[in-house]
């Protein structure tokens, strides 16, 4: 997709569905107004009026509370008034189609859809048909894009390496089926990253793996040699009993993050993961609760990153105050 | 039921349970409210302070996302706070009575109830048996009543047709079962219609309708001959397999609406739903999103149409700003 | 547990779990400020800017509506945004342990946890493991105690018998089973009751319940008699059917509260109920509503205690405004 469907005519951020397309320079842009955000947490008074009025629809037709709720507080610290909707139990039941959904929200004046969605391609499918004084943004749709999680992930870097030009990343756990390392993999690779590397079985790796820019490695010894950040995935639980793996303890062994592995990585490597985590599955207690760990800031940044891309959507399309 | 329920001692609105009882200045009265609402929704920041420190709950004994949505908006952008209870997954499953229930939601001081109800007369039964302070409106109970939805659909024919009195609308489909109808049908006739029609199977019309003041027609040829506004009402799909069908296909043969039904009509007819509309069983779908459709601006003006009942009761118990 | 965890360095309340600990005078403190928010009811916006730009998670391990409901209200009349996480239905059923959703929670700088979860010892387990700017309410954890509900209690008969030091006060029910008992107990005695009694079947009751304070009776006429305040418990559905208790109504024959039995206690004796009621199981419903009860005071009582609690527990780690 090209990244025409994101931006408005003017070149700034309208939709955010996928890192795929963007510049590196509008992926500096997010990051930076990130960064003005982050310092509010502090604050006595954490809101902004900067989207007082403006209504937010998180229209999730999976259920995640995690990514609804930061999404939530996010949207209500710009001041945004928040509409939950969750089609899964609701809704489309009455079999109504997903673009009559639209079409009705849309109708009610709403200025902005979160969408989750179990489909790859449902966020962008929703951008193209809806009315353009409306923004969306991508929370996670099937096994294409998790974008705001790469984009905190990436202000995380930032914060602890500064340049990235100079780093090497290694990603490890279930690539095949991670939207969030599809879109980690093409933000780094944007913000340019010295080297990204995968790190998986053979048959959690998607073929062809090299093209998006990464070397491959099945073995923790030698895809964690000379690494800057270690991000780990979730090891989904459908995954573990199916044939893509061996058994828990094999897959722990072998790609389960340890301290001795962690040594493998340079001295000052960061630790990294979406969360929630599976202690004992894809990660040892003690590495997740570790001096090199860096899981709560992003939860923290994951904050400041998502007040970011409302704000600036939320402007591009002639909202905020 | 009288309107006195429904009016304080000054004639003023202060609960909104049925059209029925209400005169015409009351509905032209809802109606011009709305009007000054429905600018709103262009603004920037679309919230006026009118309800700030209210509470409004949503008192939702059936699901309906669709109608807890727009009532939330409409009490969201009037600045109240609003309380979501689904009591069909909560409180009574306590087995506490639904007067207990009332009796203690008004001793945390809130200001309104919005009732959904799968019994008739339940919002009825609430109003007569709670404190002096607090409105209630209906938003749809059993086969009864759905005053709001019949609001905005007149707040829409208003906006096309201005003049009631020379108007002939049809409603089609199940009005035997229809709270919807029931409403509309009141407040057709109140406005001064020049005339109502009915067209259903005779299954799905109640005996003796005419005394609602409608003409009931089983044929869409002659019911629809020199209409103006051509109402469809959603075909429930416990209907559709029950004996009171013949089968889904052989319903819409006779009175799902295609573009050739509408031709039966005035050129410059329009066509409403309440939605969720099912395409293909009571309407085509290049009928929903052609040129004469006006159900999305329904959806529209039900925020609007909200706003002004919400605001008018409000105003009637020494609520509002 | 030492009241210490629920102070901070100054005595000022930080957290609250339990009563057991707190000094009269912090009890007192917090029915004062109480009074000041429970005259706020009548005003015509019933908010105060008190939490404005604070985050409040209500953190429901367990369903309750109707006490989740009432945190929702005080924390909004504070102007606090709140966040409605139910536990139940979410988050750790993706395997997370309770202490990483803590902590992630933590990491989006949020103020207060309210938790209500069906092991006793949750709330504080959360306290003493929580970062040091947030504090903990305790909504109920197991069988342990219900501090806001007692304080309402507490506040309800201050309202009504001023002086604790002359009062003689029945609680009457399932004491065994009852948080709320529990925190009742320690209330009464804290405040100086001059007698605290507790009536049930011997099955209901602690061993060595005597040692808490109170003196039991297995008999409503030598318990009830010369009582000022009858503090009926509900009997939960789960126990009508155990061994632990006869037949329902041989359970209301003897402890179900009657017209005649309340005469048993002092002419001008107060009738509490922490609700939801169940009618003729252990409460008459002419008791219920007549003159001698206090339950819905109780209900718009627990609105301006929980105000109290949180803006007392704010403001000792440095939040309020």
């Amino acid at each position: 997709m090209s990244a025409n469907l994101q931006l408005n005519d003017e070149g700034k951020l309208k939709h955010f569905l996928t890192i795929d397309g963007f510049s590196r320079e509008m992926l500096n842009e997010i990051l930076d107004t990130a960064t003005s955000f982050a310092g509010m947490s502090e604050h006595q008074v954490k809101k902004v009026p900067l989207l007082r009025g403006k209504t937010i629809v998180n229209l999730f037709f999976e259920n995640s509370t995690r990514t609804r709720t930061t999404f939530e507080l996010a949207a209500t610290r710009l001041s945004a008034d928040v509409l939950n909707i969750n089609i899964a139990t609701s809704a489309t039941s009455k079999g109504e189609s997903l673009l009559d959904t639209i079409r009705n929200l849309e109708a009610m004046h709403v200025d902005m859809f979160v969408v989750r969605h179990g489909i790859s391609g449902a966020a962008q499918f929703i951008a193209e048909n809806c009315a353009p004084h409306i923004s969306v943004i991508n929370a996670g749709d099937g096994q294409h894009a998790h974008p705001t999680q790469a984009m905190l992930d990436m202000f995380t870097i930032r914060q602890h390496k500064q340049d990235f030009s100079r780093l090497k990343v290694a990603i490890i756990g279930d690539i095949l089926h991670s939207r969030v390392a599809r879109s980690q993999i093409q933000a780094l690779n944007t913000l340019g990253a010295e080297e990204v590397r995968v790190i998986a079985p053979k048959t959690l790796l998607p073929a062809h793996i090299e093209k998006l820019g990464v070397t491959p490695f099945h073995d923790m010894k030698a895809g964690l040699a000379d690494i800057d950040v270690i991000i780990m995935l979730r090891l989904q639980k459908e995954r573990m009993n199916s044939s893509l793996l061996p058994s828990e303890s094999e897959y722990f062994k072998c790609f389960g993050l340890t301290e001795d592995k962690v040594r493998l990585a340079k001295p000052d490597a960061i630790v990294m993961h979406p969360g929630p985590i599976n202690r004992g599955v894809e990660i040892e207690s003690s590495v997740a609760d570790g001096a090199q760990s860096v899981i709560l800031e992003q939860v923290s940044n994951g904050i400041a990153v998502r007040m970011a891309v409302m704000s600036m959507a939320m402007q591009s399309t002639g909202g905020g105050a």
